[in-house]
């Protein structure tokens, strides 16, 4: 089986509504750009790599339709769709990257008619989806490569197929291990409070015939004391310049356990998640999200009293001294990583 | 607002049914002994101390209609009702405690009549209510002394009025705090998969007036990695003659938590949760539970695909060498603790 997470099909962004999972996959096939905002917003399409395509197919959208005679003009109407794409969420770089393309070839063409420079915008959004499909896929190649036979993976949120175009970045690895011969074992955390672990990781490995069982986030920690967990792979929303990471709340709580517990801890994610204009973790925004995430159970069912406080951060950094190492589309990145990931990304 | 878990009340017992909270505050009579085992089972009433009180009214309840002429028919009938109770839940030391309790005085009065014994079966139950609620606030005050002004406490699961009689362990002691002119502000962890600390301590907090904040089991890192977490104070399911603590699956997480970042980690519990046949955390039973408890929310809307696998373990062990301190009714226990825990709860 194989699935597309996000694509342009007949003139509009097709992608997968994951808030519909595991119950039904269902397509949702969006004309403007506040569909696509929304879609954004309420996590219809997640995942860093997934956003980045997102946002530039966005961008187009947004675009595609303008009456503009100049670049001037183009130009003006282009940066108030980027504006508005930006505001979706804060926190994974992706996003953003995946927007600046888009405007640098706006830019880099500006002298170019305004039809010819739409076009190029819409072949730079398929090379976002290309460079991703081949990213992923090397990271799975040089992740496999940590990965023994018989391995037991425990794994937060989803850093699959459906955080990226078509494989994965976490999940990448084991698919890439298993395409290798090798059988591996996969926990989930089931990622509170929008259960992407429950919902999309257990999924999406299901469908691809990997063994994977679920638990809830708090029993990481007996699961790694019981000696049945042998290495932590999860995504990454955003990597600043010295290795500190950005991902689902949760991912710093089994990094400090993976190390307690001696256990190789791992980040899987392209180029595109690095920021290298930010020094450190604390310069990266974290989102807070909505307290009826936690208070109601997908927005239905209160499962708490009226009148209480809520905290809700979407993210949390977890701090380069706990990164065993950073697997990305140039190869793995270990410490010391403000050199190495200069070395290897470039500037 | 007087809360009372579960009382002896007009022939039957009657107990909060805490899978209805927080929407309704609802009360069970129980008159027969299948359904009380049926409340213990479905968590209706939970919590270690308030199960031992559950455990000697049941075993009451049972034997009470008991037609037995003489002591060898009803210890028979008894030793049956008692394995009965005894089959509802594995980890609770106050459980079997409950029932050695009443075992133990029929036994010793078992040249009495079988009607006398009876009475004395039912003040037995009785005392240990009575017990509790002293021990509780005996914990409550020793604990208070702990905790500062302004301290913020994280506690996970419910280990306040709803786990004991009327006052609680872990959460007595931020009563008492209260009580005394501190200001405590409490982080409860939501306590995946059955939400013990979302459901009952947020609403039990609210009740009284304490400034309660409701986050998901893995942000506990993330706070506690912005100094924004003081101490951690959990109840206790069983503790081990070295100090060894079962609690809700996910306390041992917390503590692992604490000690990286320097927090101190307390168990707060009655003498009667301590198991002193019992050498270490190894030999502690956990109960695991039904795979349904994760894949739906309570029991009904599937968040997780079909034939995926299910790992629920409701408790886990905590090693004493990351637990603080131990306050007991008897007094704080500190380390070490087989020589301590020996020295203050006797033999």
């Amino acid at each position: 089986m194989n699935i597309r997470t996000i694509e342009w099909q007949k003139n509009q962004i097709k992608l997968i509504d994951q808030t519909r999972l595991p119950s039904e996959l269902k397509y949702l096939y969006i004309k403007d750009l506040q569909k696509l905002w929304q879609a954004i917003k309420l996590l219809k399409v997640r995942g860093a790599p997934a956003l980045g395509a997102a946002a530039a197919l966005g961008a187009y959208l947004g675009i595609r339709g303008s009456k503009a005679k100049d670049f001037a003009h183009f130009s003006q109407e282009l940066n108030k769709v980027i504006e508005y794409i930006a505001s979706s969420r804060p926190t994974a770089r992706n996003l953003f990257w995946g927007l600046e393309r888009i405007c640098s070839v706006a830019v880099k063409n500006q002298h170019q008619s305004v039809s010819r420079i739409k076009s190029l915008l819409f072949k730079e959004a398929q090379n976002i989806i290309e460079e991703d499909r081949l990213a992923c896929r090397r990271i799975g190649a040089y992740g496999a490569k940590l990965i023994k036979n018989k391995d037991v993976i425990l794994t937060i949120c989803n850093a699959g197929i459906l955080a990226t175009i078509d494989y994965g970045t976490a999940l990448g690895v084991i698919y890439r291990a298993r395409q290798e011969g090798k059988k591996n074992k996969v926990y989930a955390c089931e990622t509170r409070p929008l259960l992407q672990g429950a919902r999309l990781t257990s999924w999406e490995l299901k469908q691809k015939g990997i063994d994977v069982t679920l638990i809830c986030d708090s029993m990481a920690a007996a699961l790694m004391r019981q000696g049945k967990v042998d290495k932590v792979i999860a995504g990454a929303d955003r990597i600043a310049l010295n290795g500190d990471t950005a991902n689902k709340i949760g991912t710093y709580s089994l990094a400090v356990l993976a190390r307690y517990h001696r256990i190789p801890f791992y980040i899987a994610a392209p180029s595109s998640t690095f920021d290298l204009n930010i020094k450190s973790g604390k310069d990266i925004p974290i989102e807070e999200r909505a307290s009826r995430e936690i208070s109601h159970l997908f927005f239905k069912s209160p499962i708490a009293p009226k009148g209480i406080k809520f905290f809700n951060p979407a993210f949390d950094v977890t701090p380069h001294d706990l990164i065993t190492a950073i697997i990305s589309d140039k190869g793995p990145i270990s410490p010391p990583y403000r050199k190495n990931i200069i070395k290897i990304l470039g500037k």
